[in-house]
């Protein structure tokens, strides 16, 4: 189904993290703080969201490629051409 | 003060929808939905801030740098230090 | 041995095409052309760089990893890692 | 003129040393290395390029804005519109 599963709770509290960081900067920007401090919230929180998707990509390689190719069958260009194209769109964002 | 006085509104909306984006791809990760279209949705919000961050940048640089600037003082090389870090961040990030 | 066998010709052309942008943003630099002109020479680099690397991290992932998974054996979560560094320091560079 | 007169050494002399990279990274190319080993090379030439970006919107900030400021007049607007079409090509590149 998904490759997450053992990481499922660890990314779910990640993902909270970054939407309370998310928030925290909508606050900062209604109470009108310094751009600067506003721009360094944002970048952390990219990092953040970054980070989190290095962890699903690992654990999709890790387990629903790796379970594709050892089932084989035409399924498998397929799985690999979407992890490509899921790494094209995170190098370029 | 701070230079996005004018868009205001508009960041603050931007990021409510960020934080609903990525609140929703929490949901997702609770209900196991596939590691791909995880993966689209945090690219997808990943791009939604950094463009929050060009328009805080730019706005930055329109008024707190131009204003220094015009204002004289030594403060003007400790603001454009600023914002290259800032700007050294967003690329790394 | 290595995934790009079949993109070879075509990955060494994209490359001596990059060190040859490189080498005339060298020579804006010594002619004094306008930094905003540089900079985007240097954008156009860096993208054609990253448009490089996915390319080879797809045949990574279609020719390499797919044999390692194949052959089974102690080699393949190895080459999993291996695969995840290398995206990671795309998506962080 | 441009911006970047006190560091025109410097950058003549990375982006020598990237042009090199480049050049070596096709080398490997040719005598077939292992993919990884290439992608490493590729991110460490991205990430060298990518700084001498960051040195030169730097001195581009530090200087040429500078003196649009100061000197006053309609082309204040756009040298600062120019720097952030410049940076949003960094950020997403």
């Amino acid at each position: 189904m998904n490759g997450y599963t053992q990481d499922k709770e660890d990314i779910a509290r990640r993902l909270k993290r970054v939407e309370g960081q998310v928030r925290g900067i909508g606050d900062m920007v209604s109470s009108d703080k310094y751009c600067i401090d506003v721009l360094t919230q944002i970048s952390a929180a990219t990092k953040a969201l970054e980070s989190v998707a290095l962890l699903l990509l690992s654990d999709h390689l890790n387990h629903c490629v790796v379970e594709a190719i050892e089932g084989g069958g035409p399924e498998v260009s397929e799985k690999i051409q979407e992890a490509n194209d899921a790494i094209a769109r995170l190098v370029r964002s």
